[in-house]
């Protein structure tokens, strides 16, 4: 509990007043006032979370986090739970979607067992930070002890500081684990308040039937395990998962050390949920990838005041929406550090036409 | 007009049939099935369009062309003209928005004068295929003569056919006009139907006495020059520019050569507009980069049937939102070529839950 207070500690306020600053100059550069709309305020938003005006874009990092999910046994997902370390040494081969997508955009993936069922062979692209052999069956009882959860969002804090030596400008979030949209809807459900109808979506892919069923098996989960929505850590041992846990850790020490983070779909969602309320403070760290097709995520992103960038009805996780946001927000930030001013490139600037006087926007 | 029929007759319909075999091998790639949303759509897209189950994306080209406007005089601009050669400078010179985007992407910027109002020092960097000095104040009678209208068109054609001789996969259109928000306006006026009042925006910023001063502008030159809706080049002679010309010649070329074509805001909307209403086989293989601020912009995209790739609030032009989108769509051709399978990758497929079979999704 330590590592996660004393990370919890060293969360600032942002510098608001750089936003000002940075529009004036983003106002000078050869554009009409506010053209680039999103990119400016993306370039603004990296200005105040960094503190640095000419933010650097050079390391750009994905968090993978795999981890299994004992509810698995109650038939909610259309994919058997090998999948999980099977997906995971498709991640360290380099031929999953988010491979493909980080090699796009230039990011490194950092892949992380954070609790798959199984023994994983080991792999100089994969990081052991197992917490158990996946968690245990929330429609039973406890996905995993108080002491788990702890466990995971320190485990996640441990595998950021550690990457971070390497250099890290921006984070991204990325998720594995076969039934986690089931855990997920459950902390969303919990810390939003809504029920369970209006959260929970096909995942990979169930149809009706199997949907009416991962819906009661949530329901009998938050009525079983009761967790105080106002206890994120009560909220993560009840209904959680070892890769959410792992990814709120990734979260608040990214938040730590001023780096912004890039959240990818419903799971990361979740796990910025549990951030959240364990520091609401984050919310100016995080920047929405996408809204993904599960629809509990745009609920999810309200109750945070997010807005997604994106919205291409992508429903993989992996941290594929976080690669492309990443790089739309890195297009930003050229902008404000690249582009030309009025002055330097010796463009006239806006004139009122009726007075003949240049006027302010 | 001889260059302009011999292009149109070379554009075809696209091979449909490439779309099913394409989902079959997105299907295939270890990811749930249609996981990536749009991604594989655009990946399909582009497979109809070239026809190439592996379409190469290294060739990048985005057109910005450049035209001046003698409907400035009314005062429909916050910038004075002088802005578009100013400008012309800035994408040579690479500090403009788009050099800094079209850079972020890894496309090449080809800038072409259609029309700027003065001449403009040579430069390797820059094509000159100037119509005419600036179109003729459209709100006192025609734009540009009916020859002009169709030179501007072939002058597009030209322009991309040389480029193509280095090689193009995938088409960015972009613009640069002071003014050029209120022909393009009247043009999507008159094309669509619609009133002035739902169609005109702000463009580079102006006031709302201004706003009144530019719709009555157009709606006066649409009923001094009533151009034909059912003639584009008729439309554009009366109330167009050069570098929307230029934009409709550049896309018919792209499409006789199966080339996809990425639209930009709402100027290169009305250039597809053009290119529509004389071949509206183009359809297909336009793509729509972004919705823009101008609020004319979305009843273009919706008269073509087009769905925007991005909404992040741009209205600067260039071709700013197509170099983003060309990133996007990139990245969903990438995940057709670059993807394992869940044979090549060891994964295994979806089961049915209750009858233990692997199923159709």
């Amino acid at each position: 509990m330590q590592k996660l207070q004393e990370t919890i500690n060293k969360i600032k306020e942002i510098d608001h007043s750089l936003a000002q600053k940075t529009q004036k100059r983003l106002d000078n550069l050869t554009k009409p006032q506010g053209s680039l709309g999103r990119l400016e305020e993306l370039a603004k938003q990296v200005v105040e979370i960094t503190g640095n005006v000419n933010p650097p874009t050079k390391f750009k990092v994905i968090f993978t986090l795999a981890g299994d999910h004992g509810v698995v046994k109650e038939g909610v997902s259309v994919f058997p739970q090998e999948v999980t370390p099977q997906m995971v040494y498709n991640f360290t081969g380099g031929g999953a979607g988010i491979n493909v997508l980080a090699r796009h955009v230039g990011a490194k993936v950092v892949v992380v067992d954070m609790g798959v069922a199984s023994d994983l062979n080991s792999h100089p692209g994969l990081i052991i930070k197992k917490v158990n052999y996946g968690t245990k069956n929330m429609a039973e009882g406890p996905a995993m002890t108080r002491e788990e959860a702890v466990k995971s969002i320190e485990n996640g804090i441990e595998v950021f500081e550690e990457e971070f030596l390497n250099g890290i400008d921006i984070v991204g979030t990325g998720d594995m684990g076969i039934g986690n949209t089931t855990p997920s809807s459950a902390i969303a459900a919990c810390i939003t308040g809504k029920p369970a109808e209006e959260l929970v979506g096909r995942g990979t892919g169930i149809n009706d039937q199997a949907l009416s069923n991962k819906i009661a098996v949530i329901k009998k989960a938050l009525e079983l395990n009761r967790p105080n929505p106002q206890d994120a850590i009560d909220v993560l041992s009840k209904v959680g998962g070892f890769e959410i846990g792992g990814l709120a850790g990734v979260i608040l020490a990214s938040a730590s050390r001023r780096v912004p983070i890039v959240i990818d779909g419903f799971i990361s969602g979740a796990a910025a949920l549990i951030a959240y309320q364990l520091e609401p403070k984050i919310k100016d760290y995080l920047i929405a990838a996408h809204c993904s097709v599960e629809k509990g995520h745009k609920i999810v992103l309200e109750h945070m005041g997010l807005a997604p960038i994106l919205n291409l009805d992508l429903r993989l996780g992996e941290g594929t929406g976080s690669a492309l946001a990443m790089n739309i927000i890195e297009a930003g930030i050229k902008i404000l550090t690249q582009m030309a001013t009025f002055q330097s490139a010796g463009v006239s600037e806006r004139t009122d036409k009726h007075s003949g006087e240049p006027v302010e926007p």
